[in-house]
């Protein structure tokens, strides 16, 4: 049991983010039950996902297709770069539908604690592209954290020129968000960047 | 994006227990960027379990064997019985060290809401295995909801016979519980249960 292929499942989905030994133990269990409904089709499904799904060498999405169906699609306005740190985040945004420019997804954020610098992340190619004159506005969409706000710094000093609009996502009260929940320095913001009513 | 390959496995991810949307998206990113050292390794490691892990015929344990390590092992007391629930149960109590007779594992309790009767768990094979004269004790490691208490009220009808002893968990305060914390029933079961200091 202890070197046998359950311990080692249990041992590989433990170390997924957000699960612990016990719900790996779990996970396993409830797969053990339903092999030909879940298991084998999952097994697959990992294997399709990693031959198949590649990061965009122009924006840094995952997708089958290279360059990424939103890269691809003419459709969408050429002359905005939405930059945000993970693909997650991108989903996050088009979920919303109410961007239909194109993205830039980092890689993650500038952190002298975890030791990451310019380099590891993929603000080159953002320079590059940003370059042309088509863009006319880079639109930061970085976490509103400390990490979040050095990179979004650093990102517009390097990308910086004459033309280019660089914007940053409105910072306030979350929509449905009730006041005595929200921290200080939500409300200081929300305070400071009042708008007038109409 | 919509039907790729991407969007099927997150799919499947969340249908695993205990994981949503958000976590299964976070998972499937967290795989792509480690496709060589833990996203086809796992894709392995899946399939693998689903060929080889058998649930042992005697007793329900789910091993590689067959029967299962546990049944094979002449070194644990052949007279006891410890029946479980669940898979999980039994590597619970696996792992305190304190039990070295045999297992069975009913794979369930009988739920009148969920509409899970006697024919559905393991109850008919553990009427066969007591009926031998080699078996003295039964200990029901059940737990102590009102479907565990019914499930082994029903369990000691059906395997009750004269030498035969039919045992339970003691019920009590938890060691390194507080009593602040624990709710009406335990403290009165622990209260009744009280034993002389030594």
């Amino acid at each position: 049991m202890q070197d046998g292929p359950l311990h080692h499942l249990i041992k590989a989905l433990s170390s997924l983010p957000g699960l612990g030994n016990r719900s790996a133990r779990r996970i396993a269990l409830h797969m053990l039950g339903r092999r030909e409904s879940l298991m084998l089709p999952l097994a697959r499904l990992l294997e399709r996902a990693a031959a198949e799904i590649k990061a965009c060498y122009i924006c840094g999405n995952l997708d089958v297709l290279e360059p990424c169906s939103l890269c691809q699609d003419g459709q969408r306005a050429q002359n905005q770069i939405c930059v945000v740190a993970q693909i997650g985040d991108l989903w996050a945004i088009e979920r919303t539908g109410a961007y239909k420019g194109l993205y830039h997804v980092l890689g993650g954020l500038l952190s002298a604690l975890d030791g990451i610098g310019p380099e590891q992340l993929g603000i080159e190619g953002l320079v590059l592209r940003t370059r042309s004159p088509d863009i006319q506005e880079v639109i930061l969409a970085l976490s509103a954290t400390v990490d979040g706000q050095s990179t979004a710094h650093y990102v517009a000093d390097r990308i910086m020129r004459t033309g280019l609009e660089i914007t940053h996502l409105a910072h306030g009260v979350p929509v449905g968000g009730e006041l005595d929940y929200l921290d200080d320095g939500t409300i200081t913001t929300a305070l400071r960047s009042r708008k007038a009513s109409e």
